[in-house]
């Protein structure tokens, strides 16, 4: 962990979204921050204990510039832990601008993005994944991933790896304990404590490792393609199922539209769904490319929506097209499409999902089935689950290095070996919670934060 | 003004700028208001005293929705004057529109546009027009357009107006007086004092009236036309005075660029600078519509910058110019272009602006004069400045009824015909400071503002 070594400056920013409203918040935190608004604040707020609110004016060279409310709070109560004053003014972008102005004319600079969680994490009032749960949480879209982030933002992904990693640390010192007696061939470290311990954590790693593609899923999206023979009905379907959904969650489909092209959200989950060009044998060599294109969509998706026209296509053809183009056992659901044409029913596959787009209630029980479908596969809700990319990287080398470390105890290596992988484990995990961290870590982490926060 | 009979329901709305960002703000006033916030919030609020912060959690049916600073203001002392709550909450789309949603499944409702400060008006914390400058300061985009409204805020407009008014209320209840005792032929009102009265009143609204052109031109910019004949160097000046300008105020450029074209701030004014088609006589038709128009665009604004070529048009052909175009004595200034190509310069109008475009200092000349020839039109610093139309054409409306007094009194007009016209007076200014209200008209003075206001 960076060590503090002096108190910080004082950084500002406007941390209500950017543009014009009734009312704005800028936030100013560091060593100086109360007497930096003293200056331009019309009350006294030097003597505040914190957790205090005043309704003053904002003064400029005797202008008025706002009234405003002034929340002050001490160190270590407040998000960065150190002196924090927020003033809320109006929302007009000029009065934003220029009391941003004068805070920096008397001292405070502009604060780089994420710059306060930053702080935060260096004045140890969150550990590293703790404010990138922050970051989550400003980002999420869907209740699912708004709960997934406020349990990482509860510690919950720390905690254990924590309580691990100072077991092993334990190990490590004994391990290496041994090497300053190595000519009397001592073992202070147990080897079968050992052995187990680095069991533990290796199962607790891969159950970690295994729920990031839940958490992904959950923060990302599930990508779901709809897939099928030329004229199936994919498109239908997909509009169907997007023209319901706009309809319900209108008030806030235009944020979302921006960054996922077509999101359907069912119990809380987003689902991307991702239509293809129909899958057909072609020797058109740009349809081809089309095809390719679309098998490889398929198997990077979590979930296959196949989609068939039950008078054109039978059964044994379904069961060979996804035999062909699902190689790798992702989770389909078989629809059977226009069965209002079909003159016997019976005909059709007991365990497809039937339906034609005159029946609109069938939409309904369709997108009960993918939930389902994406919530079987899925771990009990109670456990922890990784949802960064990063925090999965780490887990990957801490993963390797963990083999080695059993492999090595199987041969019997020598001390200082075993010694130098556990260290390696202990870096990477050390990386998720930012016990171990480095300014290129942090920049990089806290560069993709928005700007007042 | 609409009498209070009840008190109000709870309304709720987000008071920051809509959007993602690090932190927004949701804001309930009303009855209720704290009881409400008290069901979802993890402390308990009903026993504050006001001016009071908490920080914990929202929670929904067991469900942690996130960490919030919840704020308490008591009744009187909030913006809308009734118990007001503002939670500080993180600024993901999903938790404000889901905390909103809670506490609307708790009782309050989503507040119009407004709603707010309509409940300032109505709690008498504000009257009408400081309400409107509340509109105007969230709107401002110029030093001088926020100057304005901080000082109609301060309650400048509507002070001399309500003594004013009080006084003429007394002469009205003596004239009334009169009527009841109109068989003996009595004055309780003296008809010198009532006719000084009118008088000082009639110069006090004329004053505001006359202040209403600065007013508008600093709210919504001073219209300044770039005219001359074709190829005077019209467009590359309006350009060379935009460049300079957009690489200073780069920051909120792009906000003002929605909604006014072409804007220069010079001094903290917003000066809107047209480019016109050049004016010549022309036999094409089409041609004849833009010189049509040009002279339209030159009749309605407030300044005119005539530049010329001087190497190709003379002294004479440019005040022949300016008398042709110039019929509303609009102030102007007039531009010698391209005096690096005269041989010499003293055949020049020693009153001319002298200038060529390889010559970029002296448009910061330019500059200043534009804003001087502003300044001069203008009245004190401190006197008060009407910038709102509605204000306006209530004034106008009052200064017709007090001629129509002046002229009664001269004709010795009987005293319920004066009285009559003493009420349209009453009636008039107070809708300016909103003593005198109906639903329609504060309807539609909020539905202008934003939400959350």
């Amino acid at each position: 962990m960076t060590k503090i070594t002096e108190d910080f400056d004082s950084i500002c920013a406007i941390s209500s979204p950017p543009g014009k409203g009734g009312v704005a918040l800028i936030r100013i935190s560091g060593l100086n921050s109360i007497l930096i608004v003293d200056k331009i604040f019309s009350k006294s707020i030097n003597e505040s204990k914190g957790y205090q609110i005043f309704y003053g004016k904002i003064i400029s060279q005797g202008e008025h510039i706002d009234d405003v409310l002034v929340t002050v709070f001490k160190n270590p109560q407040s998000y960065t832990g150190e002196d924090t004053v927020e003033i809320n003014c109006h929302g007009s972008i000029f009065i934003q601008q220029k009391i941003l102005t004068l805070l920096c004319e008397n001292g405070a600079r502009i604060a780089e993005p994420g710059e306060f969680s930053k702080r935060a994490f260096l004045n140890r009032k969150l550990d590293l994944s703790q404010t990138e749960a922050i970051a989550d949480l400003i980002n999420s879209k869907s209740s699912a991933a708004h709960s997934l982030a406020i349990k990482q933002l509860k510690g919950g992904v720390s905690s254990e790896l924590k309580t691990l990693r100072s077991k092993l640390i334990e190990f490590a010192s004994l391990i290496e304990l041994e090497l300053d007696f190595s000519e009397e061939d001592v073992e202070f470290a147990d080897r079968n404590h050992l052995n187990q311990l680095i069991e533990a954590l290796k199962l607790h790693v891969e159950k970690l490792k295994n729920s990031f593609q839940y958490g992904n899923a959950i923060k990302n999206g599930v990508s779901t393609v709809i897939a099928g023979r030329p004229n199936a009905g994919k498109s239908t379907l997909l509009n169907n199922m997007l023209n319901e959904h706009r309809a319900i969650v209108s008030p806030i489909a235009g944020t979302t539209r921006d960054t996922i092209e077509e999101v359907l959200t069912i119990n809380g989950v987003d689902f991307r769904l991702i239509d293809t060009a129909g899958i057909r044998k072609t020797s058109d060599e740009i349809e081809k490319i089309g095809v390719e294109k679309t098998l490889e969509k398929i198997n990077q998706s979590a979930i296959i929506i196949y989609i068939y026209d039950c008078i054109e296509t039978n059964d044994e053809e379904v069961i060979k097209d996804l035999k062909k183009y699902n190689d790798n056992n992702i989770p389909y659901i078989v629809v059977a499409n226009k069965i209002d044409l079909k003159k016997n029913i019976r005909e059709i596959n007991i365990n497809h999902f039937k339906t034609s787009f005159n029946n609109k209630e069938s939409i309904g029980e369709l997108k009960k089935l993918i939930f389902n479908l994406f919530e079987k596969q899925n771990i009990n809700n109670n456990d922890i689950v990784i949802s960064n990319a990063r925090h999965y990287e780490a887990l990957e080398l801490a993963h390797n290095e963990l083999i080695k470390v059993k492999k090595g105890l199987v041969e019997n290596k020598s001390g200082d070996l075993i010694a130098m992988d556990i260290r390696q484990i202990l870096f990477h995990i050390g990386t998720i919670t930012g016990e171990i961290s480095s300014d290129e870590l942090l920049g990089n982490i806290f560069s993709k934060f928005c700007i007042g926060k």
